[in-house]
């Protein structure tokens, strides 16, 4: 007879909860149902023929590596070749040996978890903030402490304020987690001038900044920004990205970068966590940023998206009631809506998910206190069609919840 | 100026030092030297024409979901696939909700450690243990314990005496972990009786098995003998193994088997980790076993490491000076050599790095103590001439050193 295991579970094993909003997720399965509410990049974005081209010149030329295990810090042209884009296109100054391949962004954050956070240390962030992160600092036991806003500005006086606060009371925070570029979920991008503000801040209270940046490239509107770490004169700040949003996310694949040292703690947790980078993955990718794929690709994908938040700008201009306000996002994938007080979008889903429209409910991102009248909406994944059908019925939803 | 990050680490990421053995093993790719240190399947084992025949079979069925994120669990097909083989080779019963597609074994060794070890905890093996699992358990703070040995054969009774010593003292080891057949590094096959044994230790002392079994199909002589989880009539072993030796290991894929509560807390810890794995190589895996190519091309892994296998044993017979002993195992990839006590295996690297030959130093794998007379050589990997030659050099070493 099979006896019960849970007794030998570790104190952090026991916290782990599945993500409610991963339960919700489950009913956007019903046939009929339009969802807004996962974050998939739209199949028609991924270079089908390219991958298949660039698998071929890996069969032609490196198959034998490819298959074999591979170096923790991940395919030596691969860093060299990602070390070179951000040179030139993110603005700040790397090389190889500063950059770390991993499965997935969502890796970077958890190893950034795991070499930086003891139980019960704190990690700070604006919220909304991005599901993944939050999960992988809970799971090493970090704490989460929320940078104020005033409405949608960050609020960073508050921030200094509650900093002071916090360091009388002993507890200095490790870091600042942000994704200041089409941020996940609100879609916003942080200005320039907050930015620097953000790295003050850093700097006056000694924190390191973890700026994730998965969306950066999909912009196809407005003018770009500098990213934090392209600001950041002390080497405080450590970058992330990730191919799932250029590539495809089916071959896990993200990147650190960081001072050597620090990244030499990422590198051998990561040995430890999975010995190394899918290989056969980091071939492929590489044969995709080095041979100009991407280059070419990448056009093509924000065409795509920009036609999609077009289409879901008209219609939430023609069906949402008044009241709701949301962000027009430059790149990315999401909207941000925002709704009057009497509408609570968590009693709200009930009726939405009735009427076979899904989003994902706001106050999912607030890790330390609610927000029950905002709701994230995906406009990557959905047909043309079924993003303008999916928001008629929300508007619908919501007009009668008012 | 850039600023040091030191000071911001976890307790647990100061405790990470880089793998000496990693370290040693830059010296092998020196010029000349025949490696018989590392850990690789031979490239003449991956099964290049098959890979190519199943990604050209996903490009035409699933292109689009391979691309696309996955569910943590992995995919489903692929988990229905391997509980199958598991019922029919692994002789256990086990349906697609007890399996787990990880990022390799390692990361199921990670995930292993994240979900029973706090800081402090015991775990327990029989020493000389696979490094990969020394690392995973030591960076969530694990605390090692051996199950002793007289001679090569694991000592039962002192086992026993030492777990009622240590519940005494109050700690309770949470599991044991064992890589019952063709040990890495020591190339053993536990018996069927100490399986037994090791089982019924488990019951009496409540204890959890997590059984690791990357080399089990590799078995090219002697009889099967069944995995311990065939015996457990509790789920309390819990079973992993990777596609790394009998596909490639570029592709970074492993599994656990457990019970279904056990599993819950195993994905969760994953969903964290890396959210999914690699979604591409899971299609690639499933049409590999699925479609009946696994079983097709297997007997060639066999076959080719049987061949180096004898040409290591022979070599080993033709060269080296009395004294010396070693198994000759019937599957996997290592052999396990014992020296006289004169001989430290530490001091006599430089040698033998000298005569261009490398292995690794055996009290890599002891980490409660030291083994300074015994060493791993890998038979997999070097051509059979390379084995010869570097059996013969490694002999020379041995001489001169006694």
């Amino acid at each position: 007879m099979a006896i019960e295991l849970d007794r030998f579970l570790a104190e952090r094993a026991r916290h782990l909860k599945a993500s409610e909003i991963r339960e919700l997720l489950k009913l956007t399965e019903r046939p009929g149902m339009i969802s807004l509410a996962g974050g998939l990049p739209n199949p028609a974005a991924f270079p089908v023929e390219i991958v298949k081209e660039c698998i071929d010149k890996v069969f032609e030329k490196d198959i034998d590596k490819a298959l074999q295990y591979g170096t923790t810090e991940g395919l030596t042209p691969l860093r060299a070749t990602l070390a070179e884009r951000m040179c030139e296109k993110y603005g700040f100054e790397c090389d190889q040996n500063n950059v770390l391949v991993t499965s997935g962004a969502q890796q970077a954050l958890f190893l950034t978890g795991l070499v930086f956070l003891d139980p019960g240390d704190v990690y700070m962030s604006i919220p909304p903030v991005y599901l993944g992160a939050i999960q992988a600092f809970h799971t090493v036991e970090g704490r989460f402490e929320a940078i104020p806003r005033i409405g949608m500005e960050v609020d960073l006086d508050g921030a200094r304020k509650k900093l002071d606060r916090m360091k009388g009371e002993g507890r200095y925070p490790k870091f600042i987690y942000t994704v200041p570029t089409f941020q996940n979920p609100s879609g916003e991008t942080m200005p320039l001038s907050e930015r620097k503000e953000l790295l003050d801040i850093a700097k006056e209270y000694d924190l390191i900044i973890i700026e994730d940046d998965p969306y950066g490239e999909i912009r196809f509107d407005g003018d770009h920004v500098p990213c934090i770490k392209a600001l950041d004169d002390e080497d405080r700040v450590i970058f992330m990205s990730t191919f799932s949003k250029i590539l495809a996310p089916g071959f896990r694949l993200g990147w650190v970068v960081a001072q050597r040292d620090t990244l030499r703690k990422y590198i051998l947790a990561k040995q430890s966590v999975d010995l190394c980078t899918n290989v056969f993955s980091q071939f492929v990718a590489n044969e995709y940023i080095a041979g100009g794929y991407l280059d070419r690709h990448i056009t093509s994908i924000q065409v795509l998206y920009k036609k999609k938040r077009d289409v879901m700008v008209k219609a939430l201009e023609d069906f949402m009631p008044e009241g709701i306000t949301w962000n027009s996002p430059e790149g990315g994938m999401f909207f941000w809506l925002r709704l009057p007080e009497c509408v609570n979008t968590r009693e709200l889903f009930d009726k939405a998910i009735e009427k076979n429209v899904a989003y994902v409910v706001g106050d999912a991102f607030y890790p330390d206190n609610d927000n029950f009248c905002s709701m994230r909406l995906n406009y990557s994944y959905a047909t043309d069609e079924n993003i303008r059908e999916g928001i008629k019925r929300l508007a619908e939803a919501i007009a009668e919840e008012m």
